[in-house]
């Protein structure tokens, strides 16, 4: 089968189109042909080396897809061959084919197409799992996502706006902030310009904040807080090692958790999916959280497609047919 | 009313017994004739100046007592004038009359003495919110507590052990070692010859660590933790600014939380109280749990418990009886 592989470590011209064995269904697993698949920043780690695939996993990237059953493994009931689904990957979806825990397989959500359906699983996985499994984000809470206009921001924009929270987001441009806007941000905040932790205090803190800039934000993302706030880092693009403040924590009686979703183990993953299915679809369904998706180019494109990712000033993500 | 008070901010010295004027209880609260109180290190602290009470309560130190009902201020149902009982405070302990928000009042467990309940509260409350109600220690976890023999460790370990986890801890001499084996932890470690870190790491790690030394032990209780591990840290002995380490804490899905009991709002006091009297009241009255009592003196003695608080090496809770 055709996919995407790396010869070596770097930068996006690493990447290119091969042929590679095709995957087996184990026990408890189906094999799926991919029908799209999309990129994630963790991707573009692994390409430069910084983000092995967990044992066990493909060492082809790509970790959600979207596409139709080919082949059920042993034990595996609940699905056919032929229906239309998205799943959750550790890695394998820059493939024509790909086979998946059945835990982590979704029934595509009503009013996406196919294609679109492949940007949703990781994004939505991550924000539920983070934000409301973890962080318990409840109604009327004020909720901060940092990098609104990217596929984890636009997707905790709507989800958290949807469900009745107050959203804060910070954003690097007009278009984005319009876009984090667009998606249900009552307070979109350019970075260039405005210090989140002013906007934050002045609006009484933060009950939740989701970060991808691990050490750079730690200090400023914990005086955000509000009594009672958690923070849950999901990225360290600004580093791993920070200074924490643990007298300005316990004043607030807060919290600081740091999560991946990728190294989970299969039972982990097959309950945030159920989350996903039962609490996000219908979401989308309704038109409320819908895929952002910037651009879709065919597999063969994927060292374009990293180099997108690497350049930033996207919005939404980037989405590989097969 | 006879009163423990201090002369400016200082050592023991500072501190005599006086009179003062008399509390009265407001609507929700109740008047309590105090038996027994206890010595809290928040005290030593605030009798140096570090810890002011919160706004609203008594500036007399002494964050538990236990006694008698004297009078129930408007609105109070379910107790009556007479009743035994303990209480957690946000202060005012050291003094013959105190007023207390009822949510706060609790009966006095089975098989204790009026005076020993004096030591329960400020503990039972502390140790139940942070371990159970926060970190969710599970039974067949493995729960890392330091200090072992002080008045949080011994109701930790007690409590940890009774409720099915695996009880580690810290303690520097070989008496409180012993008195922490015999309490149930089946690891006692002598934190002068053997490195704590290395103990949880053979074992599988912590699932959940309860520190009192801040930023001293950041990093060894985040390389301490198990994956999913929760540390949580109710004290800064060692210090309150520390670099913690996102991908450390990232790769075990960990959480670092800290708290504190005395500022919370009357209502989470309340279900604090209610977990205590529901959770660890039933373990005391069985015998699982018992107050550790170091010695008792009367409160005009308060200067020379304040010096043994300050000196440590005691094993157990300081009560002063009025």
């Amino acid at each position: 089968m055709r996919a995407a592989t790396a010869t070596g470590a770097g930068g996006p011209d690493v990447l290119s189109v091969t042929e590679v064995d095709e995957p087996r269904p184990q026990p408890g697993e189906v094999l799926v042909d991919v029908v799209a698949t999309a990129v994630n920043r963790a991707d573009t780690l692994q390409r430069q080396g910084f983000y092995p695939p967990p044992p066990g996993a493909s060492d082809i990237m790509g970790l959600e897809c979207s596409g139709r059953i080919a082949e059920l493994g042993e034990g595996v009931e609940g699905w056919k061959v032929g229906d239309e689904v998205c799943a959750l990957l550790a890695g394998g979806g820059y493939a024509e084919r790909v086979a998946v825990p059945v835990g982590q397989v979704m029934p595509v959500p009503g009013g996406v197409s196919l294609v679109e359906a492949a940007c949703l699983p990781e994004v939505a996985a991550t924000v539920w799992s983070n934000v409301f499994m973890t962080a318990h984000l409840a109604r009327g809470e004020r909720f901060l996502v940092h990098g609104g206009a990217g596929g984890i921001g636009t997707m905790a924009i709507q989800l958290a706006a949807a469900r009745g929270a107050e959203v804060f987001t910070t954003a690097g441009s007009p278009e984005k902030l319009e876009l984090c806007r667009s998606l249900g941000a009552t307070h979109a905040i350019d970075y260039h310009e405005d210090d989140f932790v002013e906007v934050l205090q002045e609006a009484g803190g933060a009950d939740v904040v989701l970060d991808n800039m691990g050490a750079k934000y730690l200090g400023r993302n914990v005086t955000s807080l509000a009594t009672g706030g958690r923070l849950v880092i999901i990225g360290m693009q600004g580093g791993s090692k920070g200074e924490l403040d643990i007298n300005a924590l316990l004043r607030k009686r807060a919290s600081v958790t740091a999560t991946s979703l990728r190294a989970r183990p299969l039972s982990e993953k097959a309950a945030i999916c159920c989350g996903v299915v039962e609490n996000v679809w219908p979401l989308v369904a309704s038109g409320d959280v819908r895929p952002i998706v910037e651009t879709t180019m065919p597999l063969e494109d994927v060292a374009r497609a990293h180099r997108m990712m690497d350049d930033g000033g996207r919005a939404g993500k980037i989405v590989l047919t097969l």
